[in-house]
């Protein structure tokens, strides 16, 4: 998608250095639009764990390329399947929740293990990483394709702006390029259609404010910020005609792993009889958990994130206390919306229910 | 409730000068404990409009100080009764939603209409504003009281740790003494009951975490900051025994219109089958309000409080921006929870359901 009419994805290997992976520093957005090198698994790692690049697509894309940059490093003292598979678990540990991590790791070890020198890791694990991210790019067109004639059967009843609410940034900015949630967002006001987005702050560490906000900016789709205690309110006086979200790992159930609030969305769209769609590529989905409320171990992260904000002060990046120095926080990262509350899960076969049924439709060589 | 082991309330009159009300200036919390002084109407309607002090109770007590501090400054061209109904106008629309402001001004009003000297409306009036102060005091008592065997019960059942979540700030802060939500808490504190509160920030001006975590850390109380989204996944799971919240402003049918956010809290906890319980004074009961979506009007605020967050940057307290700067935002302050959600009731007579038929119980006047 654009930034200030350039064309950017979120990742992408150095156009003329073939050792260094280029993504965009997200830690700086929406204040300072920054380039980062990876040169290494180490700064693939840190880059996942720190969240410089974050959103499940794209911690896929970016471990991919960890891989491939691991392939310029290969150590004499072991044998390379040794060494890809210590690789693998490091990057593998940076960030727990993603499915997609492990996903996009397995494919890669899966090339790597059929080569038999340096060369052959170079090239097979490059072409690997670069068919990742373009899958990506094409699933999350995909995923536009299908979601877009849910906006447009909205717009055609209400002949007016058609207003979407959507939670963290599952934007082009969590993905290669297009996003997940976003999409079908992007092409129905590429399409010229009169949309209107509301975008949940998404405490604590202001995804929607950040990255989906700046994400609509540059592209020029209309948006406003709430606080992520709005959103019943809004849906209760008809401002809302269809919450669309991302997922960090769906159940082979259609039980919905996302980022924390997004199950009180859910709640207030089921209250106020308000489609809520999932938009969830195949490779988010967890063809082998049945039973996700007992089986996802949600992440907590350091309670500074909710201790303090990040934001700017006069031209200075800076994190505030908004809590006395005594108190303690707690930072669960996710929560499970049950498949029941959700209306629909856009994948890039099509939507379906929520529910194995509704999945096994659209993959039945999932169900085997 | 305890600053540093001394007793406070949130406004009092200056011990040595009848002409100054003194308040704690809670813009400033949680960072500079600050004492403010108010020395006539205007001071009033400025503490109350800029959130100086803020709840629906303490409001009604301010602006009862208002009037009282009005009867230092009789202008002679004009009679008491007009002078007095000019203030009382002013000072009504410094914050639209709050019942309590009206009725301490409506309870104000009567008193100065009796008056015939100078002298007479200073001495009335500031009995009256007293008598509002002690009367508050004592109606969160009785409150705290009513509650106390909600949270006795879980204790007994559970035999562990019980866990309430309040949203907002319906503390000691919100009223003059003891808090409507956290009277409960407090009396099970001081019994020396194993509790311990999650505290949700309250986006957008963090009153849980600026005020509510204060007051809590204060006294001593265990407690843990969330944000706001967290709630939801808290409740699944097992970790809140009972949400205990307060409200703005309660229609005579049991519709709660609270903090926004509140909603979305009290639609997890019917899902998770969790109490959920408002403690209302009856000052804060519309008793002649039957259907509060088309009643009441959602105050909104200024975007400038989403799209910055105040907080404590070394030893400066600044607003930091979130967002880009071009983003818009909307603030709906308050949001209103329909009564099928909710447990009970606490009143200063006890708890009822949220109905005519429960509030008529134990307010049958009120429905002649």
């Amino acid at each position: 998608m654009k930034i200030k009419d350039t064309h950017y994805t979120s990742i992408w290997l150095h156009p003329s250095n073939d050792r260094v992976v280029q993504i965009i520093d997200q830690r700086q957005l929406p204040h300072n639009f920054a380039i980062a090198e990876l040169k290494n698994p180490e700064d693939v790692c840190i880059a996942i764990r720190e969240m410089w690049v974050r959103g499940a697509p794209l911690i896929g894309a970016t471990a991919a390329w960890g891989m491939y940059l691991a392939t310029f490093e290969i150590p004499a003292h072991c044998t390379m399947q040794f060494y890809f598979e210590e690789v693998y678990a490091k990057i593998l540990k940076s960030r727990p929740t993603a499915v997609n991590l492990k996903w996009a790791l397995d494919e890669m070890l899966r090339v790597l293990s059929d080569v038999d020198t340096t060369e052959e890791a170079i090239a097979f694990s490059k072409m690997k990483a670069q068919s990742i991210a373009l899958d990506d790019v094409r699933t999350n067109q995909l995923l536009g394709q299908f979601g877009l004639p849910l906006i447009e059967e909205i717009a055609q009843q209400k002949k007016s702006t058609v207003n979407i609410l959507t939670h963290c940034n599952a934007g082009w900015l969590a993905t290669v390029d297009w996003g997940t949630a976003t999409s079908p967002i992007y092409q129905a006001f590429k399409k010229g259609m009169d949309i209107h987005v509301w975008v949940d702050e998404t405490r604590p560490r202001n995804q929607g404010a950040a990255l989906t906000a700046w994400e609509l900016a540059m592209e020029g789709v209309p948006h406003t910020l709430i606080v992520d205690n709005a959103g019943g309110h809004l849906m209760q006086n008809g401002m809302v005609d269809i919450v669309i979200v991302g997922t960090d790992r769906t159940s082979a159930t259609g039980d919905v792993c996302n980022k924390i609030g997004t199950y009180l969305k859910a709640l207030a769209a089921y209250d106020n009889h308000i489609p809520f769609y999932v938009t969830a590529p195949s490779s988010s989905i967890d063809w082998n958990m049945r039973d996700a409320f007992n089986e996802i171990i949600i992440e907590q992260r350091s309670a500074e994130e909710v201790r303090y904000v990040k934001g700017k002060s006069g031209t200075l990046i800076t994190d505030v206390l908004i809590c006395p120095e005594q108190t303690k926080a707690s930072n669960f990262s996710f929560d499970i919306t049950p498949a029941k509350y959700i209306t629909g899960i856009i994948t890039e076969r099509g939507i379906c229910e929520a529910s194995a049924q509704g999945l096994k439709e659209l993959f039945p060589e999932k169900f085997r």
